[in-house]
């Protein structure tokens, strides 16, 4: 639903050009970015606050000046999209109107903050920052409707989970009451102390996370207590917990077979305007009979339009051989079939060799076989890496004898050279490229052949005795071992030999392609909770130096187990963006997250624990169940669709 | 396929009636109990070897004698039951015959054992036990089958897992190899000292239960190694092990509507069968018409068959409408669908009052508000215990004033009474226990009520300063607060009123139905794996006491943090069966396992890895992604019903 005249045309499809999409694209990546280098840098090489040295601080206006390039591109966006729908339909999409109301306001805190020459607190923009991420990609949108369709279900199964809860934590405190014995009053002591101890400890229980400690102390005083702690996470984490999951899995199912068949649906709808506008555009020579496109205006129109070039060269060519220069609607449609289809690559022949020696050769190393040798010797190659792996683990690097390894990367390295050529030979160099397994090894054979030589170069040949030298987090020396261990690659290539393996295989590289939505999905929530992070704890955790100091001195250094201090969590902060993602991660992955709970309400304030509930809630609970659910089915589809298609894949297995 | 013999059919009526099934139940259940009291018996008070008395050992010979009377329950059932389905039957039946090679084995230990008179160390029939609940069901069998298709593509997926783990412990100990500055070196220090310690690492880290530990020294040098550790996570953990769960559903889907298909499909073959059979009686009076049956010949048959009351009634009562005596095949089948149908069920009419008063009161006290209020008041109560509870979490016993809580406690169980009873004035006594919410709620006061007159006959009546003294585990006192909470589950009745509440929890009901064969499968693994256990590590573990002693007199009584002395996971070991049971479910939960690894590594012997591995994958790989799949099935099953049948579940909650 666009404006239709041909300057309106023109600016549609120059803004849907490549050029255009793209330099959106790196505009969104770029103001993503730099959250980075903004005021609290992480440019650091560590986000230890022990050892962290201080960042650089870029220059007042350097930052800004970017963001508002970015700002202006936007706005250009924005003004081409709302000139191009129109204002009615304008004032009907919400997701402009959001997009304008968030530049506003960007543009606005971006004002002030020049005002201040950059020493406000709160940076609001910054935190709407993802919207531009989110309002650029339709199938985000998609997938966020769905989602938001889902929520009445899953706030219906959160609040059966907050029933059980405080459910469990009134049993429990019950059960847990203060005795008059102080000695037996472990359990309430350290996790059923008051109300909001208790429905931490649970609510951590919930996630498994501090499972056999929160029952221990009950637990050694009677078997019994530990049925309580038992039949709550029966309930909780393995039926409500997993019901999540079945209602989110049951509102995407099906969601891939609906999208591929509206993708379907659409380009049918658009073959047939095609032909309408076509028709109309014939001065109608005879109108008795039905209508019909005149075959030539066709070609001259494909002729124009860019799409795939297999599909395109198949239909140009089925139209030559049309009878008498007139299409049906049918024919029409019949003719644009070809684009459904995945078109089968041929690769380039062989070459063809005159002398009967080089036909054997050609015949020898052309033979599966000899791919087979080459993966048996990377295998010999891994297990000799291994060995030396595994003798040298314990000793100093000084006792090192690196003669043998070096001997041995200099063979295997000659022997993936040399079985690179003799393919080449054998297959031709356009024949070779065609496939994507050999353009992989003669990527590693290159890598690893600069890298052997750089080694000679700087070491010298290897000898008894040959120690090169160690410099910087990954010498030259173990560059070459590491590239050596990435031929294990190579054994990736089997996989579509094994049946079931490749479906594996496949069903995770498309999920990878239809995760990008979720992907975004995340990382928008990621960057804004990130940021919110940073506003609300920057700073809160600080070193114990001086407690510490005084502590051994006086001979009682230690902390108690199991907090974040003694843990030494000390990187997992929120002073800046890069510590502030990875201790979202830590917490998203739940494992030990109640230190996190523990330590920011001690060092910040016990309103803290919000945060990291809410945080839990959307990340691991939400997210991650999403993404369960995308896995199955796509897994689902993939395996019905390979069920139809048995024997059509059978047939392409053989071929490739 | 059995004998149709009239002696053989006897007997197969006999075998298969509830009284011999029971028994059998009963033998099953009494001898998987054994192993609770037999020689390692768990009839202490803890399993914390600290604290642990000695525990009451069952005299020699009188376990093994209620043994040998189960096995001769077993012996009985295995002949019946091969006599019944025939020789030729019987050596196609692998079940059969493994039944019988578990009884000679069992039998042949038990005489070993009397023989040492119960000193013998390895009982080999103790782990066979669980073998006899497998074979008695059928649906156990049937899954255990669908489980065994599943392996090959499970096994394709742990393959994966292990080239995952393997490729990235070669990468983390190239990365975090020793180096020359000791300082330095703690990542190699802790988890990459050598190929079993880094491996362990990396599994460990596979299940996440040592998320940000394992990464946090090599983190707090450099930023970068983040990258490793959450690539690693996100590939084994997000993708990999979500897959086998993907997997297991792809097998389990459409596993309850293929059940629920073949047993419609049985029936009606059953119904037909009858047919034919009740034909072949009559001495067919006229050949030229299609076959049919007499209606009083069924009439009879009917009064001596054993089903449903509803249904029989219902069928009778078509057939006597039955025009002309005779019934064609499809009237025939057509009768018997009404088994097919959920019968819904007509409660008792209320009775009717002549009083105009009473006709009013009945008007009032059985409309809908009257729950509502009901309800209310029941929140009420618990909010009060709620208030009271945090207001007395922190003082001490002694402290603490009950005359308020009593009182409170004294009003609303005189209104839980007259609610009752001013419920089944209003709806008749009948009508009023044919609702099972009723029930319910009848139960609980009545429980109430006893306990309330018990406390009052114990303590007198609440005054100010009135302090119950506690008794035991739990007093009399709390017991009356733990059954006042009792009442919050009056809530769970309003959940049929929300509509996708209601769905939910039927779901859940139905899943308990179907995880029957799942759950048995699960007790057969833990029982198995726990007597196995007690074997391998019984008096593994010893209190460290002396070396304890040592260290305090010297002034070092400092445990390394997070292991399994510091964490006083004393109460998990392997000692006696229940406490077997608690150690391998805190294992199956996974977090904090790499403490038992530890500890079992350092206790007995580093191979003893192997044993939790093993459970690992057995339990929390396979058997919580199978309950998963089975949840999910359950859902969509229910979900997909839900949606044919909309029209008619609006109707039936109208109704209720």
């Amino acid at each position: 639903n666009h404006r239709v005249d041909s300057k309106s045309l023109w600016l549609y499809r120059w803004y849907y050009s490549r050029i255009c999409q793209w330099i959106l694209g790196l505009t969104i990546t770029v103001i993503l970015g730099l959250a980075f280098i903004e005021t609290p840098s992480s440019l650091t090489i560590t986000s230890d606050i022990r050892y962290r040295s201080t960042a650089w601080e870029p220059p007042c206006g350097l930052t800004e000046s970017i963001e508002l390039l970015c700002f202006l591109i936007f706005i250009a966006d924005v003004s081409v999209k709302s000139y191009l729908i129109g204002w009615e339909e304008f004032q009907k999409t919400k997701w402009l109107m959001a997009y304008i109301l968030a530049l506003v306001v960007s543009l606005t805190d971006w004002t002030v903050s020049m005002s201040f020459s950059c020493r406000e607190t709160v940076r609001i923009r910054r935190i709407l920052r993802p919207f531009f991420l989110l309002q650029n990609s339709s199938m985000m949108k998609k997938t966020l409707k769905s989602i938001n369709s889902t929520l009445p279900e899953m706030a219906s199964v959160v609040l059966l989970l907050a029933v059980h809860l405080s459910l469990f934590t009134m049993f429990g405190m019950l059960l847990f009451a203060r005795t008059k014995d102080g000695q037996q009053d472990k359990e309430w002591l350290q996790y059923f102390r008051n109300l909001p101890d208790a429905l931490t400890s649970l609510l951590v229980l919930l996630t498994t996370a501090n499972n056999p400690d929160v029952m221990i102390p009950a637990y050694s005083k009677n078997r019994a207590y530990a049925i309580f702690f038992v039949l709550f996470t029966v309930l909780g984490n393995l039926f409500l917990m997993n019901l999540l999951t079945a209602i989110i899995y049951n509102q995407f199912r099906g969601y891939l077979l609906k999208s591929v068949q509206s993708s379907l649906f659409r380009r049918r709808l658009g073959i047939r305007a095609a032909f309408e506008v076509l028709c109309s555009l014939k001065e109608t020579p005879a109108r008795t009979h039905e209508l019909c496109v005149n075959a030539e205006t066709l070609l001259r129109v494909l002729k124009k339009v860019d799409m795939d070039f297999g599909c395109k060269h198949v239909i140009l060519r089925t139209l030559k051989t049309c009878p008498h220069g007139l299409l049906s609607a049918v024919q029409f449609q019949k003719l644009f079939e070809e684009l459904d289809k995945d078109s089968v690559k041929q690769h380039p022949a062989k070459p063809e060799y005159q002398s009967p020696f080089l036909q054997k050769m050609q015949f020898a190393f052309g033979h599966p076989y000899f791919s087979y040798i080459g993966n048996v010797v990377a295998l010999a190659n891994i297990i000799s890496i291994c060995v030396v792996l595994v003798m040298d683990a314990d000793k100093q690097p000084s006792e090192r004898d690196d003669f043998f390894l070096g001997a041995i990367n200099f063979f295997f390295i000659l022997y993936y050279l040399l079985e690179m050529l003799l393919k080449i030979m054998a297959m031709g160099l356009r024949r070779y490229l065609s496939y994507p397994s050999n353009r992989f090894d003669g990527l590693l054979t290159g890598i690893l052949l600069v890298l052997e030589i750089s080694t000679f170069a700087v070491y010298g040949f290897p000898h008894p005795g040959w120690r090169p030298e160690m410099m910087g987090l990954l010498s030259l020396w173990d560059m070459v071992r590491l590239v050596n261990m990435l031929i294990v690659f190579r054994f990736l290539r089997i996989i579509p030999n094994m049946k079931f393996m490749a479906l594996v295989v496949s069903t995770l590289l498309d999920l990878v392609k239809n995760l990008r939505a979720f992907a975004g999905i995340l990382l928008v929530v990621y960057y804004a909770f990130a940021l919110i992070g940073i506003v609300l704890f920057k700073g809160a955790i600080v070193p114990m130096g001086n407690i510490s100091v005084v502590n051994i001195t006086s001979g009682n250094n230690t902390l108690q187990c199991g907090t974040y201090e003694q843990l030494e969590y000390w990187p997992n902060n929120f002073d800046d963006f890069a510590a502030a993602l990875v201790t979202l991660w830590d917490v998203m992955v739940v494992n030990n997250w109640q230190v996190f709970l523990d330590a920011f309400s001690r060092y910040s304030n016990p309103w803290s624990k919000l945060y990291f509930v809410a945080w839990w809630l959307i990340s691991s609970v939400i997210w991650v169940n999403l993404f369960v659910a995308l896995l199955l089915e796509n897994f689902i589809h993939k395996w019905d669709r390979r069920c139809q298609q048995q024997s059509l894949s059978e047939i392409e297995y053989q071929v490739t």
